[in-house]
């Protein structure tokens, strides 16, 4: 995978050195580049030179800004193998995102889900943004180091959750919903997100033990699925700082 | 200000429609309007005919998908005026960004801060984003509805809120700041975010009376300032409710 730009690509040797194989670069020593090349450094990581035009190529006409990391490419996880983390624990939290078709807001969902600890991430196979370069990207580097399974049928699979020991709590704006603050969160947790722009499919939310909402001012519509989920998974480490 | 795109015209007519001055269209018969056309007719809005090209030049070369709105300009309030708002209230919550630059974060800032209530949001004269149309879009429509204070030295306009009887939380990820959900919202609360790579400038946390952070995940650095600014909102929130 090719990330480019000097902030990605100082975001990757801060967050995931482990995964940049190569730094290319037409000219390190250029003042813009004192904090990659403090970090490079730091990780005993050197650089490689590539013309303008080579890292035009590679950025394939990205905004490379004179640097491209190439990192080892992603690897999906087994929904099994997410699911195993924690078997012997009572608490843990999974999210499933349910189509969610914008790089920008699956980044930025990644971002805050692993910084709030989420064990993994479950995404359909079709008609859902995958783990690209722009969603490495948009989650400064988190997407490279998070477990992300791809599931043929959300639904099924919440059933296959269910029968493991894990609630779903589905995100639902709608009157009937709990708010998200009543929500006992002292149990293994699918939390799951609908689409930018249809929320939860009705067969998707039926299969949800909970279905819980963000309080929101009068007149107000929704929340950005990014920060609606940020605000769930904050909620649920909140909870179960208190235990 | 105009705004283009199928999908950010929704979310205007949804959200804003008395905002809304005209609708340019090349063929509102079009199958892909439906939605906008069902918005327009329950808002007694009309379709003016542009032909693509000039949609293409109304849009400055952006993405226009056939269809632009013109909106009322935005105006920008006084800092006072924000302030009367909650002048006789025992709680109210300004936010304050210092430096956001990124018109997409500021969006997705500015439609979190409506969704949980804020009473306005104060940012620099420099330095800093202010709202445009690619922050109107970003906010999904938001932006057009809520009170926004330009002022021009935010460490300054801090001590002013302070003196108005103002608590100021700064949001910085560093160990001496108190988690989150320890701070007490019972007060009227200014909430300062610092800028995307920055944080918080030392003089501007310098005048925080408390500065705040979202616990995380072992290695992981910091949160988008959006998710953050959402996680501590939604804090607040949540802790008002419970009075």
């Amino acid at each position: 995978m090719y990330i480019y730009g000097i902030h990605p690509v100082e975001e990757l040797l801060l967050t995931v050195p482990e995964k940049v194989l190569k730094i290319f670069c037409e000219d390190p020593s250029a003042a813009k580049f004192g904090e990659v090349r403090a970090l490079a450094e730091a990780k005993a990581l050197r650089f490689e030179h590539a013309s303008a035009d080579e890292l035009e190529r590679i950025a394939e006409g990205g905004n490379h800004q004179g640097v491209v990391v190439h990192t080892t490419p992603f690897e999906y996880d087994s929904l099994a193998s997410i699911l195993q983390v924690n078997a012997n624990e009572r608490r843990g939290c999974v999210l499933v995102l349910d189509q969610i078709q914008d790089p920008q807001n699956l980044g930025a969902i990644i971002r805050s889900a692993v910084a709030l600890g989420v064990t993994g991430i479950i995404i359909p196979k079709r008609r859902a943004a995958g783990v690209t370069p722009a969603v490495v990207r948009a989650s400064a580097g988190q997407a490279l180091k998070v477990r992300v399974a791809l599931v043929t049928n959300i639904a099924q699979t919440l059933e296959a959750l269910k029968k493991e020991g894990w609630w779903t709590v589905g995100a639902a704006a709608g009157e009937k919903s709990t708010d998200i603050w009543k929500i006992d969160f002292d149990m293994k947790t699918a939390l799951v997100m609908g689409s930018e722009h249809q929320g939860l499919r009705r067969l998707v939310a039926e299969k949800c033990d909970f279905q819980a909402r963000i309080p929101m001012a009068a007149g107000v519509d929704s929340l950005n699925v990014a920060s609606a989920a940020s605000i769930m998974l904050y909620e649920m480490r909140r909870q179960w700082a208190a235990l």
